[in-house]
């Protein structure tokens, strides 16, 4: 029945390539020393860097880096260590990009044992269900078949979709602790057997990748980022305390305004630093807000890709701010300052380029805008229509925030004529506690004699916010943010 | 300096033309008296009304009614006392199709004295200031001209713009009292020198018609309602007591889900139904919420046209239910039953026609969506452009629920380059209590050459939420929610 191309959907395969010439030793250039190499870690004296037997300048591409200041922990030395950490960087784009910057050879006499001998820190990390489609295996990122994830209103915990930035770190619960610190209250630490003693709450929540749907966004212009297609989000049922519950009983109260919750998970980089962000404090100590510390997923401990023994779930804000693996919670008059909330997860004019973009001038992504994907059929699949000549499609939609979907339109003549999608399933929740998505289904008028059409949806939320048309006027840098009409083109066959 | 070609841009005086004709005796029809046009006033029966001389029978055109089940009010006799309060129906296609279901005339011997002698309800509104562009005058609906509005963060009273349904109430202080009932609480009345002696809060919030840039709308198809501009928006300070505060007083707590608190006008119809809308009750609880029983507006008390003496500032959320002369407030498990809630102020998909409309299908219009508008230069304008080649362009961005405006981006390219505007103030708010507009300015560079351009402004809120770029895809049959880009051409002259 369903005939996928996906080679042309994904093409996921790329960061598994390896240009083996790169970092090769070039006999035209000059050698030097690593002592030598190790005097230029500064912008006074220049920030040169080793790649196997290459010897690279990068002084002015540190300002540009995708991944902002964390490249200066390589400056004066190798950079094998920290892209064994984080595997993106394993690209031909940016093996090529770093021979632009070729100054010369590393000394042959020394490259034996230059490396340190790092064991392959994602050597832990857990096996994965085989129907989740890897984007990138180290850090292990991995989103499920979009026909599967809409068949169940739960999406079960082996095919969630999983967004690691670092190793999966292993957790001794015997030994786990979450400490609770900052302005106002007085330090306190829980074992989870504190933690499970608290009244249990569960809520049905989505969480969604502000990628998701970024491959659609590269089409128009490259992006730096994931190549995610549109499953990148999944609704389950988070088990755990009510982070109000826990603060309010440690004194937290009065004036929440300006105030932020800072959460460290216990996944950190060569550095030392952990996977780190924030949500606004009142978000945090509304009852209404639902903000919850699960240990359990869809009934089940949580797994270790989703944050086991215990993650923040903030519902109806972007998955970044969910930290898994979590270790502090920090109440503090300033948003985290680390990269993931200062120099990643925001958004910008299509216009701003990594040559003009100042990070500090967007705010973090809390709330989601409302999105909708076509998830059945799928692009380039060969569909039959059902005996009344109509095409069936169905879909997710969801927005932030706790807005509720309200409608959704489907069309296949370019929204010349727009048919109501019925909805499958949505919960009973209301607007402004509306966590999670919304599955929906249509049967489409196809145009006679067709042998293909392009399916576009689109949702409108409570607020009666709806996406925008299409990716070029949304465009950013990064490939965040991408909710425009979700089109899929497909085609028509006759049955025999 | 503006030269605004006014005709192109409101055709407001369609709405005091009369067809004389209408109405008038056609000797071939046949005659009615008034008693047998009393008998049809059912559905079995038939629905006829009269209209000065004229019978008509519009049974087929109940269910059509853009106004809903009111019409019934008429049924089996005059439509003339009503046409007097919604002023609205003197307007040459209603006069048009009325005459489609002519079927005879009234008994000429009882036409004298037939409709009993009405004094224009209207004639003791208030009078307005002249810079107020009338959109209707019975009921008094008016805006102010767009490049006025973006001088000023706060708009003054004068001229904010004005959505009466009804005719304004006079009030007389001394006997003015507010009713409060319902679920959970013992009915009280508080005197307008209660109110004062509790309390008084400020908040600076933004109110917004759901109309607002409606005639962008109609041009893609016509819609029915009021041909606004993009100025039925304005930015005041409000004063008064916190309905939080209030129910809190009176002992509304406990589960707020599900439930609602209704508000009633003391602007009536011929009927004796009052204007009537209804919120949340969680945001009439919330503390973070704002919600105000006002009795001031940018530090004087309310004028008529705005409310005196005490209206209901929702902010956030669609004009349409902030209540102005504010009479009960119901706690209720149901919304308000009033029209205004149940069979108005809702979206629809584009494909829906009044034929096909289901009013019960869409939920009633509370939060509303980012927007934005170019208010200098005006459509049509002749502008010049400054010493360096650049276009200055100002205008205005808001979101509702407390979303803050983040970003505005301008292009006169189509998008293919898009400018950040600066803000010229937006307040200080943050997310979730963002209840101010944001006024921005851009200066942007024209094509070179070039004796016209189109500008596009689009907004993003704090959920990253945007605006759809056409009208096309949002066009709903009543007008409302008409939040596409912003489109302004103007024509750019040499200075001499």
């Amino acid at each position: 029945m369903m005939i996928l191309k996906e080679e042309n959907y994904h093409k996921r395969n790329v960061y598994a390539v390896e240009l083996e010439t790169a970092g090769r030793a070039i006999p035209t250039l000059p050698t030097y020393s690593i002592s030598e190499v190790s005097k230029h870690s500064s912008k006074e004296a220049g920030i040169w860097v080793i790649y196997k037997d290459g010897v690279y300048d990068i002084s002015e591409f540190v300002d540009k880096h995708p991944g902002g200041d964390k490249i200066m922990m390589a400056a004066g030395g190798s950079v094998e260590p920290f892209w064994m950490i984080y595997g993106v960087h394993k690209n031909p784009d940016v093996f090529s990009m770093l021979e632009k910057y070729r100054i010369g050879n590393l000394d042959s006499m020394e490259v034996e044992g230059k490396v340190e001998n790092v064991l392959d820190p994602y050597s832990n990390d857990p096996i994965r269900h085989p129907a989740l489609r890897p984007c990138s295996s180290k850090p292990y990122n991995a989103e499920p078949p979009p026909d599967l994830l809409v068949d169940s209103f739960i999406t079960p915990q082996e095919i969630f979709y999983v967004r690691n930035h670092l190793p999966v770190p292993e957790v001794d619960l015997e030994s786990y602790e979450l400490e609770i610190s900052g302005v106002g209250i007085k330090d306190k630490t829980f074992s989870m057997e504190n933690l499970k003693n608290l009244p249990k709450h569960s809520i049905t929540a989505s969480i969604q990748c502000a990628g998701n749907r970024r491959s659609e966004m590269s089409k128009i212009k490259a992006v730096k980022g994931l190549e995610w297609g549109p499953a990148v989000i999944g609704n389950a049922v988070w088990s755990g305390v009510r982070l109000c519950d826990l603060l309010a009983a440690l004194g937290v109260t009065g004036n929440v305004e300006g105030k932020h919750v800072q959460f460290e998970g216990l996944d950190y980089d060569p550095s030392g630093s952990y996977y780190g962000s924030s949500i606004p404090l009142y978000k945090a100590l509304d009852k209404r807000g639902d903000v919850l510390l699960a240990y359990e997923m869809n009934g089940q401990p949580l797994s270790r890709d989703h944050g086991f023994p215990l993650r923040v779930v903030v519902p109806g804000v972007v998955g970044a701010r969910n930290v898994k693996w979590l270790s502090k919670i920090i109440i503090s008059e300033e948003e985290s300052t680390s990269h993931w909330q200062q120099n990643d997860y925001k958004g910008f004019c299509p216009s701003v380029d990594w040559d003009t973009v100042d990070f500090s001038k967007a705010p973090a992504i809390q709330e989601l805008p409302v999105i909708s994907a076509i998830c059945n059929p799928l692009p380039g699949q060969n569909v039959y229509l059902n005996d009344d000549g109509k095409l069936s499609v169905k879909g997710y939609a969801w927005s932030g925030g706790g807005r509720k979907v309200v409608r959704v339109d489907v069309t296949v003549d370019e929204g010349k004529t727009w048919t109501v999608a019925e909805f499958s399933d949505q919960g009973e929740a209301e607007h402004s506690r509306h966590w999670s998505w919304t599955l929906w289904q249509a049967e489409i008028s196809a145009p006679p004699g067709s042998d293909s059409v392009e399916i576009w949806a689109k949702a409108v939320d409570s607020s009666y916010n709806t996406q925008p048309e299409s990716f070029s006027n949304i465009w950013n840098l990064r490939g965040v943010l991408g909710n425009a009409y979700h089109r899929v083109k497909v085609n028509i066959k006759k049955r025999k």
